[in-house]
């Protein structure tokens, strides 16, 4: 029952965050983002997508993004690759890790990916051999792990062996998503008992949204699963694409205040963490989906 | 590791709430949400306070409001009594079970009830004497348990004789309070355990405010530690006097939705509470502070 002493945290705002903001961002805006991050002490950064324009527009720029931002030793600034297309665009652009993801549940699978779970994992095939011939690592995400809003219900038993493909297809790290946000901790610490018989929970992270309220609690119950990496949007950002005026990712604020609470490094400053997030927020003019930001700025 | 089967929810809205809430409410409106909330199967609602409307202007009332509401059997109907006179008013209103409140820090007591802690309980004891021979049962409040918005932290051994005088003097529960909602969940798992020494855990609640966001991970570290009863605020009412624009109680439907999904019985249905905490907000003009209700209605 004991806590891990180092967490590392993956900075998903300028990316699952952005993606999912109704308002257009500037590169500029982007580019001061992912810096201001890297400032903080981020250790890694999820910059951007290279996918079509035409599918999320709020990700195309990404390889403008990847050339201006100030990249510092020691932090990775990854970007989503869906497809061999996109790897290609995210090499071209320099980029040294990318994410490719999958979904749990065959209904959200065929309406966001349009496709079947097997196919998408095949389709992962060619970017998988691209990337090993490149020496660019590669991180997967698994969709809708404890819920779906179509198929509802989402069983660990569904979710095990798709992150067993995607670790012996050469996945370093296979990030299990709570993406519609209705996960609980007695289901989130059997979602890790049953995955992690399958990978080894040292290449599982967390990655949970808010949208019930129960991110923080997910975490906590991950923790005590011993998974050390979890996923989070700076101020919130990003709602829920599901779920119009909900929240989405969980606020990298609050994660890290809670791990700080915990007495659990993760290398970053919470107060400059916070500052990147009021500045993103006053750009996207809206109020920071923080509350440990909201709860500083209002003292 | 087991946790509880069964939690009791004590329904601080229509007192902590309201009293933080800046918008005037009339006694129709208050008696429209403890009944609401009666229909919904909560099993304990704090109904108002019997303090000086100088003091607590939202709280003016509270004899009307008891007056009026339709109490059900089984069901608890409390009211905060500071001090004698507030004891004498609440029977006069045929209150059955009142509150007491201290605070776990001096700067806290003396600027918030204008006496040091010790000075606070020794005015207990007259209402402890009248409550014994008039069969009132009455239950004790710390706050600021895991800090203080003067003196910053607070260790569980300033709580625990506390919470042990107040056991000794007649309470049959304590409810330690974070207050500022500074607390993470390893504080929280001490703080039980410490004070669990003085008091046995049957007989302790936790209350948690969610002003940085923690509130659900503190009660998950609760129950871990084998308490059973939480108090929360339909809505999220109260806001967070310390800081404005920062969340206060965590929502009752936000708690109520982490114990459904943890398989923990409450007697209390969900769909029921979401639309008690739906009608308030509409009556106080503003959108419900529970994510679930909010990700319910976004749907």
């Amino acid at each position: 029952m004991s806590l891990p002493t180092h967490v590392r945290l993956v900075e998903v705002g300028p990316r699952d965050g952005l993606q999912n903001e109704a308002q257009p961002i500037s590169v500029a805006d982007k580019v001061r983002l992912v810096d201001d991050l890297t400032e903080a002490g981020v250790a890694y950064i999820e910059v951007g997508s290279f996918v079509s324009p035409k599918w999320v527009p709020q990700m195309a720029g990404s390889a403008e993004v990847f050339a201006h931002i100030r990249q510092q030793p020691g932090v990775t600034y990854a970007a989503l690759a869906p497809n061999l297309r996109g790897f290609e665009d995210a090499l071209a652009a320099g980029v040294k890790e990318v994410a490719v993801f999958a979904a749990a549940s065959e209904a959200f699978s065929q309406r966001n990916i349009n496709c079947s779970i097997s196919d998408s994992l095949q389709r992962f095939v060619p970017i998988m051999d691209a990337a090993r011939q490149h020496g660019v690592r590669v991180r997967g995400y698994i969709s809708c792990v404890l819920g779906c809003p179509y198929e509802g219900q989402v069983s660990a038993e569904q979710v095990a062996p798709i992150a067993r493909e995607l670790r012996d297809m050469g996945c370093y790290e296979v990030s299990l998503g709570d993406t519609i946000g209705t996960g609980t901790p007695g289901a989130t610490r059997r979602l890790f008992e049953v995955v992690g018989a399958q990978v080894p929970r040292a290449e599982l992270a967390g990655h949970f949204h808010d949208t019930y309220g129960q991110a923080l609690a997910n975490v906590y119950a991950s923790l005590l699963e011993g998974v050390n990496v979890f996923d989070s949007s700076v101020a919130g950002l990003g709602g829920c694409p599901y779920a119009k005026g909900a929240s989405g990712n969980v606020a990298s604020e609050d994660l890290l205040y809670m791990l700080q609470g915990l007495g659990i490094d993760t290398g970053i400053d919470l107060d400059k963490l916070i500052a990147a997030g009021q500045r993103i927020s006053a750009a996207l003019g809206r109020a920071s989906g923080a509350r440990v930001a909201r709860a500083r700025s209002a003292r």
